[in-house]
């Protein structure tokens, strides 16, 4: 299945926060219920932000009532503000909204055939990262090995892209190669991604899923119960890889362990011409600590922090796995020049 | 505020699974109260837990209409196989039933007085613990330098022992010296004993405190928000730490990182005659980690572990701290004549 789709002026994706315990479709009709959705974080996952904000300005484009090709490239380019400022971590929705804008601005024909361009280009992106998801898969399963019990955190899957998934598409590529995997997933509190999503993903395909809270990694790697650790991205830049928070204490404990550390994200994750220092972190509000869902978890008045995100140095990671082939540590500037 | 009390036949207690929202005062007449109270974590922490068993036996001892000594020393017997039998992991509860035990079995006298021996020793062991903790709160005080923040990870608090608390009693001891304290507690999933019992505790003192989820304490780490560690501990042996899950890692990511991590226990905890490989990890039902509270976070079926412990080999521990002073790496094996 698909996690977004375009359906003729229709944004369709599923409403993330209601999984697992309810399967609710979004219907969305203009920019800004998608950007709403993705502030709330009904729709997350770097590479599905970046569908999701092209496909945010195809609705623009598709829907316009403007006259002249600058009216509607006005239209744009006030929907990409407004999209650009609704998570300021993962690099996909900038990179995607650029290419859209950028798209529109090459072409001088009517407003119709700006329109039918930059939907044709947000439908080229989410088909992209399909397909780099597939080749991701290839290049990563190679890496999986046939008995390996593989920890995974937050949701690199179908549901944090346009479908397949980057860390959890290793993980299916290498069950589809007939290799024997099982997998340890993180809840990932706050927002409980690996305990909702992941563990969804996995049961649903029947590939062999465990549950543990963020607590329990270090036993887990203690005991020798994982071989392999799997994540996916939000950004990856010169000197570092910014991904869910967890992610880079997780690290740490796998190199402790000598456990290979997996970073798996398509080449529109990478943003190699910044260095971590420059990254903001999304700090989020306090209450998804202190509450989960409905339920306060804390005593009234008592702060809490949230960044979103963390920032794991690549002397941590044991490779990057993009639609090109596996990176190896001290590799990933020989890449730079092909993103410039 | 003691955290447990005797009052003439009946053990005082607070219901530390309705804390923060809900302040339930357990008042409890029979041993196999307080052994349900253990098992399902109303009365929970390495030092009540010592505390409680041998009130439990105190309360046996006080009720009993055994007509002989030996008819008494039976029933605490029993009582003494339930309650060692509740929860597998913290030695303190073995420690003072034995000591209770040995206590009555070493007396001649009338069941009368075997029962107010064994209710003096229950007392006895209560008073000794809110002392202890004071002295280890003066030794520990003396590591935390003005304007440090300090992170803690579960509940070594006032509830965790009869008063003032192990790791909480340092950072009290320090605040009272006049030093600037701020505290950084972790959630500790499953139970959340930081967010709920911490928290609580901590802000009831007005000592500042921030809470995190488990996933952000490589974060604060990396962006030097932490300068110390303190935790408790359920059981020392020769060569490690047992403390609650999350432990181990936390003390892998304090040693990356260049922050000393301090264990802070009273020596009935130190179980020196023993290593870690051969300590029980309990394991507790899987739904603390798929529920939180009532609320169901992960889909129906799916398996999760719940080790309630980890094991932190002490290459990781700056030092430990104890009624006797401070222990630094590399000592541990010295104290050890003083226990057998």
């Amino acid at each position: 299945m698909r996690t977004i789709e375009w359906r003729s002026g229709k944004v369709v994706t599923i409403n993330q926060l209601k999984l697992p315990m309810e399967t609710e479709f979004l219907e969305m009709q203009s920019y800004s219920e998608v950007a709403e959705a993705i502030k709330t974080m009904k729709i997350r996952g770097a590479p599905l932000l970046g569908a999701a904000a092209a496909y945010a300005l195809a609705l623009v484009a598709y829907h316009s009532k403007a006259k002249t090709r600058n009216k509607l490239i006005g239209e744009l380019e006030r929907a990409a503000e407004t999209l650009k400022r609704t998570r300021p971590t993962a690099v996909n929705l900038f990179w995607a909204v650029d290419r859209v804008l950028n798209k529109a601005r090459s072409l001088n024909g009517s407003p119709r055939e700006l329109a039918e361009a930059v939907v044709m280009e947000a439908e080229k992106i989410a088909e992209e990262d399909a397909a780099a998801n597939r080749l991701i898969g290839k290049h990563g399963a190679a890496l999986i090995e046939d008995g390996d019990t593989v920890l995974t955190h937050c949701n690199a899957g179908a549901l944090a892209t346009v479908e397949y998934g980057t860390a959890l598409g290793v993980i299916r590529a290498a069950v589809e190669q007939g290799k024997k995997v099982r997998v340890i997933a993180t809840e990932t509190r706050p927002k409980l991604q690996g305990a909702r999503l992941t563990a969804y993903e996995l049961k649903r395909d029947g590939i062999p899923v465990k549950l543990i809270a963020d607590t329990m990694v270090g036993y887990v790697m203690y005991k020798r119960m994982v071989n392999r650790v799997v994540v996916g991205a939000d950004r990856i830049v010169q000197d570092a890889v910014i991904n869910k928070i967890g992610t880079y204490q997780i690290a740490i404990l796998a190199k402790e362990h000598g456990i290979p550390f997996y970073v798996v994200a398509p080449k529109s994750t990478f943003d190699l011409g910044h260095k971590a220092a420059e990254i903001v972190i999304e700090e989020r509000s306090p209450e998804e600590v202190t509450f989960i869902g409905s339920e306060r978890i804390a005593p009234e008045g008592v702060e809490a922090l949230n960044p979103a995100f963390d920032i794991t140095p690549l002397k941590y990671v044991t490779a990057i796995i993009c639609e090109e082939g596996v990176i190896y540590k001290g590799d990933l500037q020989s890449l730079k020049p092909t993103k410039q």
